[in-house]
């Protein structure tokens, strides 16, 4: 690539649904969900450091701030700190508002994996040629399956450049429209990786949520650094309505584009696209990590943590131990691990007097 | 009961198959796994200080010294120690050789849960009637399913003053004899309590297991008293060879009866009898202890420990925290803990170089 981009990771996510390793300041980004290194430092590496890339913008919160810093090794960042969770608008607002109008920034969350980096590379360099003429560029994944949790980009005509015009962006779907856009293709999913130049954003934030763009523009005026860290003002950043990046400006911006692109992406969004995509399995389809001994069990994704874990005679079940927590569920319901983190991290109710 | 009987609690039981609550020195008889109290709490209380029950002998090995003494809270005992584990029959042979010949001996298992002490009560009186004939008794469960980890013993001619002449004694059968032995009636669950006059048993000994009783009854001539522990002489008690006091006496001595008694007897012999007995289920008839919980579970077991655990849309699974140690099986592969022991206990296998 012969372009410099401004890497923006969003840091903020909580990854809930890998509960009980993902929680609190141990958030999904910063484990190893997927190989040795973490999502965070796989997300990183990227984007390396060099002719291509400018140092990046880290958008997480404060909470956060102590692992990524670790987690940089020491290479060079800006960290912006929301002051508070305000969705993927606020923070995309933070790095636009931090940016040179000029530069391209690309959009990342922290937490995905991405098999393929040279397919991911390729469709950059498409992307910021058309971002470059002032297209807001995402990236579609090529599905693979029906899957009902994700939303879709629906492409429309073909670029000169290549790449599409967006037709329209589709919600999370019902099954049975999942599986007629995978039948009739062009549809990818969104992946809320995105591409544009900054002052471009800028201008589609004030056209389209102003109220969220002011507020932030304001939380900056009145931020301060601290070191390699930007810390946003908080009262002001407070004020910005909380938003999606694709409800905000995305659905409503008449030029968006979308780069298709195959490169081995998933979110990890659950226990069962972990375990889909271990790579050591044994022969009966186990993923463990960590001291486990298995008799006669299939298909389970085990986890141990720092304990020892004996699973006998189980099939398609997840077994994650994390501290003093240990969730057991079969795979297939990975979804409703939800449940136990509402359980678990509700306070006590009041004493019945 | 006008009788003075000394009850023999025999304590050096590992019970692995509920491993891994049951270890080392925190074995099965010391935990409390059905209600508050320890199984031998339970047992101790079965047969209480007073007008009917000399105090105890409690026959354990070193390891079990310190928890046994915590767990007589204060009552007087005296503790026959064995140097090592030499079964059934060595172990009431030490009992036999440190009582008086005219002393009553009621052998209990100590870690077994008789729901009915009363029908037990009414049991022994029959039997020490017989006991003070010569009769070696044995007290049979009447069995309520054709269970078939259990021995059996068939009941022969009635006795004038109550119970059986036994006929035989059947080994833990296949599941069709066990079926036909439930259906046709006169069989009983052999539950290892013995009752006999230690005088008695000596003879009998003498005559069937001469070496493991002269074994024994020199380790007795070289033991040590420590406070109200009786300290058998290890060299002597390491000769006794390893035999249970079913085959070592009662299969071959020609005047032995068995005093049937329904009374909510269970060895609890696995997770899945612990569960099965466990008495406060919830609606989904779910056994929780600790800091459990499920959703849209069914049929579990779930043992936290200091743990917390969170089991989503699971039937019929054990869940078994205890320090470090994770089980996690359904309930009716409860057998199969062994395999989990075995991998658990061996040794790290020598470097291969």
């Amino acid at each position: 690539m012969s372009v410099m981009i401004r890497p923006v990771i969003l840091c903020g996510g909580a990854g809930t649904r890998l509960w009980p390793e993902s929680r609190g300041t141990q958030a999904k980004q910063f484990l190893s969900l997927h190989g040795e290194e973490s999502l965070f430092r796989q997300t990183l590496r990227r984007t390396p450091a060099g002719s291509a890339f400018l140092p990046p913008f880290v958008v997480c919160g404060d909470p956060h701030v102590v692992a990524v810093r670790d987690q940089m090794d020491g290479r060079e960042a800006i960290l912006l700190v929301e002051p508070i969770a305000r969705n993927t608008a606020a923070a995309i607002a933070l790095a636009v508002a931090r940016a040179d109008a000029e530069d391209l920034l690309l959009v990342m969350p922290s937490d995905h994996v991405i098999a393929d980096v040279d397919a991911f590379h390729a469709a950059i360099t498409l992307g910021a040629d058309l971002a470059r003429q002032d297209w807001l560029v995402t990236f579609g994944i090529a599905p693979d399956r029906p899957d009902t949790g994700f939303g879709y980009i629906a492409s429309g005509g073909a670029l000169e450049q290549g790449g599409f015009a967006v037709d329209r962006f589709v919600e999370k779907p019902p099954l049975e429209d999942a599986e007629r856009m995978l039948a009739i293709g062009g549809y990818s999913w969104n992946a809320g990786i995105f591409l544009f130049r900054a002052g471009r954003m800028r201008d589609a934030m004030l056209e389209q949520c102003r109220a969220i763009f002011e507020a932030v523009e304001q939380s900056v005026a009145a931020g301060r650094y601290d070191g390699d860290a930007f810390y946003a003002d908080a009262s002001s950043f407070a004020r910005a309505p909380s938003d999606s990046i694709d409800y905000a400006v995305m659905e409503k911006d008449d030029r968006v584009a979308v780069v298709p692109v195959s490169m081995g992406w998933s979110d990890l969004g659950s226990w069962q696209a972990v375990y889909n995509l271990a790579e050591a399995k044994d022969g009966n389809g186990n993923a463990t990590t960590g001291d486990v001994f298995l008799h006669d069990a299939a298909g389970t994704l085990v986890r141990a943590g720092r304990k020892r874990v004996s699973v006998i005679g189980m099939r398609d079940v997840a077994v994650i131990v994390d501290g003093d927590d240990i969730l057991v569920m079969p795979l297939d319901r990975s979804q409703e691990v939800r449940e136990a983190v509402r359980a678990r991290q509700s306070p006590p109710g009041p004493l019945t007097l």
